[in-house]
């Protein structure tokens, strides 16, 4: 009897929160699609999807045509790179479970698996329609969406709510940046790591994902203010500074107001708190680079050829560099060729070249991966060293990679090295703002850290009332 | 020389059983393909792809050309779509070796290997051809294929059997229902895990992919009965029912007929018997999300942008509304934010809404995934209740999530309720009666379970020989 | 201070390093593309990326429209398969990883970062333009190539250097090149595993992917006299004896040179060493599996549907079929169900249809990947007993089923046996010969192995400084 009115009250919590379901049921006029055709060549009445395609095609004019095939193959582009995007979420989680404790193994996977989560349903309630005319804003500056509806019904043509004057649908727009926005918000999750609270963690990532993301975001994409700076404005191809420089500012700012785990900084020393699964930590960042094809190519918004095959070598190569230059930096400054470090650089060349992927050459991509590689070293020893404690080195591999990547598109991708200064600026310091001050809140309130008592048991006994491990 | 004589007996038992391969061998009319090309561009007389394309189309008309492209997109989709829900195998592998002992999971592993290659081959020895006139079947009802051979041969036009009726070759066709044909068998395997004997397995296993999920799928694809029920037939887009409610169904019969296992109910409780690796689990389930853009996406059946688009948000919006309502039930019922639960809860969001992910609105796929992740979790304590013993949780996952995604696109996508019922009890019970039968003659025959002393030393030494971890 | 030496080194080495990155500059023309559009359709005289498209195609000439939609599908799989290449090397290392000691997991972890990576920077370097004219060469036998400059800007219409004449751009061609070069080197990785000392394998592994790989390639690939071979040439579609087979046969030297782990053979014996994480070498096999997708399907080199479908087809029966054989004799040989075995099935599968997976029917393909399955597992054996220590058995799965598969095209493809005999035995020669004396001169000056105390110590703690696992 509990059991079900417990139900009865998630359906009725449903029926209140999703108004809005009712009024987009797509009328299902036809039948079910067949997957399995006759080996005969089917019969001419039947009309299978191609007749439905070229019915529409010539409904548009026969000059459309070529138009309509270039759209129906970038918008599938589209599509395949945010599931690309989406398997960079269990590059996250794996890579900041493989740096972290074993203790807090279920901890971290559990945030991971809110953050996509309630990011893509946040994206879809008030997120995606931050930019759009009728949503609740100041233009370009500040803004809240409404709830997205029919994304296929508006703008005609059967091709959704861009025509062509869009490569893709108003779903593909959609899912596409749903998924950029749950990455900003994740960043934070592994410098946070192995002492928030839980809850504390869950209400400010919704927050920062659904409010904060999406306000600078704006900024920059849907004709935000930072489009107007000199030269042809703030350039940041894929989001070096707008999702990665986000995530890291903000995860600054949570990193000093929740302080370093117990025991890292002991009698003026740094006492380093190893990683438990080196092997889960490589998955990670294989799968983010495997990702990042999607991440940035998929800002090519297009399956435009050109474009499409720079920006795939140019993330492969800034990658490759990271790798090689963090390696031999750790050789000189570590005396040993470290992993982990191997494993950041990987992500400080990937971040250092996303925000110009598109507009450097290729060995330019080489030159501003590899210093990435070089930064991502000295900064994670430098923010141990004044005691900022972030257990993966998502800072340093976010936000100053970030910072460098925007910077270097000024140097080598002809864009205003003022206005990427400007950009930079204004981006780090509202999602450090943002974030400080969220989190302060928080801090005040419920409180952002466990006990001390639960930070050596570890949060996955402590919160979750289970370990990650049971190998017999 | 013994050796050398085992390798005879199966070079001759190769010739015996595929005497097909010589028919079909494609005669190699052309020279290698060339991967590489000047930096200039290449002389006019050497054809490249682009050229053999462009002969076939004007050969078939100038008016079909931008078909043809249509047609070239939505065959690489298929193919890309059908790599991905291969994937979701390793993410089922991963899944159920993370939820249960370790000492079992060299067996599981092992099985899924076992499953998706036996799948894989049954379908080209059977199974794809089921549908088909030309097999021995009662049409509709029961059928058993003959193997498949040069899918690209028939139907002319150069694009394989179905012309261009359909937005894919035969091969494209075939290589995606076969992948789908092995996820209905994968599904038993994690809740007969930790007890069922290995060879017992492996007959089930291959009878139930090669004959039970042919029959009920040719019941509703390939114009099979449940697409004459009233209404425009019963309706289920990517296989909540006919997929993961038949192996859902199939499992239960399975372990009604194997029982618990040994320490699971004693004294009238219920004794957890807890997964070794929480990684390997989110692992699975992040994979398993993965691949179902390809399922679900897939099933659109060409690159169509409309709903192409539509069933990758409504897939990821469910997914992440079953995590989000499944945490917080989790939270409510069990006092803890569970991450097994929350896994889980993804799973239910993505069973869901398979049925309906192209005939729903997004808020409505919202809804359906929320419900389907508070179902998961009264399912699964449920089951422990009458002593169901899944030890991953997937009669719940794939069974009742299965029947709630079906009936529901007769409540928010316009299909006939009536006719959605009907459905979902033909299939759920052909399954459970299949394997049910199968299982029992197994069972009375060689036996389906493995000695007390096998199921506590664990099934890796005891069938295998080697256990699966050696960390040191 | 030192640290900013450091630095300015590393930027200085950077700049002269890399010299041509400055004339690689795009001008960027064209202000920051915007990925939100508004709900209602765009202005008209805003042009989008189809529109952009559409003027390019106008300026070519209608009867071009088809092409260039053609075009950019193909150019879209090109670069959607290097990312599944990419993928496999992510398999690989978690492969080699699980199939070995836990105390050498780092080591192996880093080796495979190390690869990927200079064997994507090698390739922009030097290896991409060895078939070329204007690098040093004697053609169709040796050369050494130029940097890579801008290859969107060569050949014109704005499709990258090779016109319409080849269905890729440049970068296309390039990533997905650069990937398969990378996978040539990772193989030597498992073979020579736990022993190996870290620098001499850095410097061979860069030297073998950036001369010995290419060498061989430009044999076959690039109009090499491979192609000259009676018949059509020596036939091999994506690389069984090019990239697996020089793979394999180079490994076999390496190990010759390295001698077995200590404790392998010892009192005329064979001591099994067991690997240390069996679901680790699951993940990557199936992600290998997953990855060959994009290395087989991308070598049709278009998005052709025909032999795409019959290339996706044929892929995963062989592997299926190789499964399934392996698993049975190993039953019969080993008696008992073995995974590693069964792993190794797979991939041995992969290999033996990787010559002909477009050139040979379906049950074809089921035959060789059958018997490839077969030849794995007693390859593996007869190694072993010669005392040829392969921790994962990389020379048997891609050195000896790399011979099966290309001879098999002879059999069942329609390619001159002779010529693929010619082609086998000139490649392997050679990749053996050539890592023979590089990896000779290695040991004589800086030596090849690791000192008994760091093997017995493990490669993690003596060469990195850091254990993989910390579980507690």
């Amino acid at each position: 009897m509990k059991k079900m009115s417990i139900l009865r009250t998630w359906l009725l919590a449903g029926c209140l929160a999703f108004p809005l379901f009712a009024g987009n049921v797509i009328a299902q006029d036809e039948p079910a699609p067949e997957p399995a055709a006759a080996e005969e060549a089917p019969a001419e009445e039947e009309a299978g999807p191609v007749d439905d395609y070229l019915e529409m095609v010539d409904g548009a004019g026969a000059e459309y045509a070529p138009a309509f095939d270039f759209f129906a193959v970038s918008m599938l582009w589209t599509v395949i790179a945010a599931a690309l995007v989406f398997i960079m979420h269990l590059g996250f989680a794996t890579l900041e479970a493989g740096l972290t404790q074993s203790k807090n193994t279920v901890n971290i996977l559990f945030k991971n698996v809110w953050i996509i989560s309630v990011g893509l349903l946040t994206y879809a309630a008030i997120g995606f329609n931050t930019h759009y005319p009728g949503s609740w804003q100041i233009p370009g500056w500040l803004g809240i969406g409404t709830p997205i509806g029919d994304l296929n019904a508006d703008g005609g043509d059967g091709w959704g709510y861009g025509g062509l004057g869009l490569a893709m649908t108003g779903f593909g727009d959609f899912i596409f940046q749903a998924m950029f926005a749950a990455t900003a918000a994740t960043i934070v999750s592994g410098a946070v790591a192995e002492r928030i609270k839980l809850s504390s963690f869950m209400i400010f990532s919704t927050i920062l994902v659904a409010l904060g993301y999406t306000i600078a975001g704006s900024w920059h994409w849907g004709g935000g203010w930072l489009g107007s700076l000199p030269g042809d404005g703030f350039y940041d191809f894929a989001g070096s500074t707008v999702v990665h420089g986000f995530g890291g500012a903000a995860a600054l700012a949570c990193v000093m107001l929740l302080g370093p785990r117990k025991g890292k900084y002991v009698d003026g020393g740094i006492k380093p708190i190893v990683g438990h699964s080196k092997p889960l930590a490589a998955i990670g960042v294989f799968l983010l680079f495997f990702g990042w094809f999607g991440f940035n190519g998929g800002s090519v918004l297009s399956a435009n050829p050109g474009p499409l095959g720079l920006v795939f070598t140019t993330t492969a190569l800034a990658a490759a560099a990271g790798a090689v230059t963090s390696i031999f930096t750790s050789i000189i400054v570590l005396k040993k060729p470290d992993l982990s470090m191997a494993l950041n650089g990987i992500l400080a060349g990937l971040v250092s070249i996303t925000a110009g992927a598109d507009s450097v050459g290729v060995w330019a991509s080489v030159l501003m991966g590899g210093v990435g590689g070089v930064i991502v070293v000295f900064s994670i020893l430098f923010l141990d060293k004044i005691k900022i404690d972030d257990p993966v080195g998502a800072i340093s591999v976010h936000g100053t990679c970030g910072i460098w990547g925007t910077v270097a598109v000024g140097i080598f991708g002809g864009a205003n090295l003022f206005s990427q200064i400007v950009g930079v600026v204004a981006v780090y310091v509202f999602a450090f703002a943002f974030a400080f001050v969220l989190f302060l809140i928080l801090k005040v309130t419920i409180g952002v850290r466990v006990s001390e008592e639960e930070e050596a048991e570890g949060l996955d006994v402590a919160e979750h009332g289970a370990p990650a491990y049971n190998i017999t």
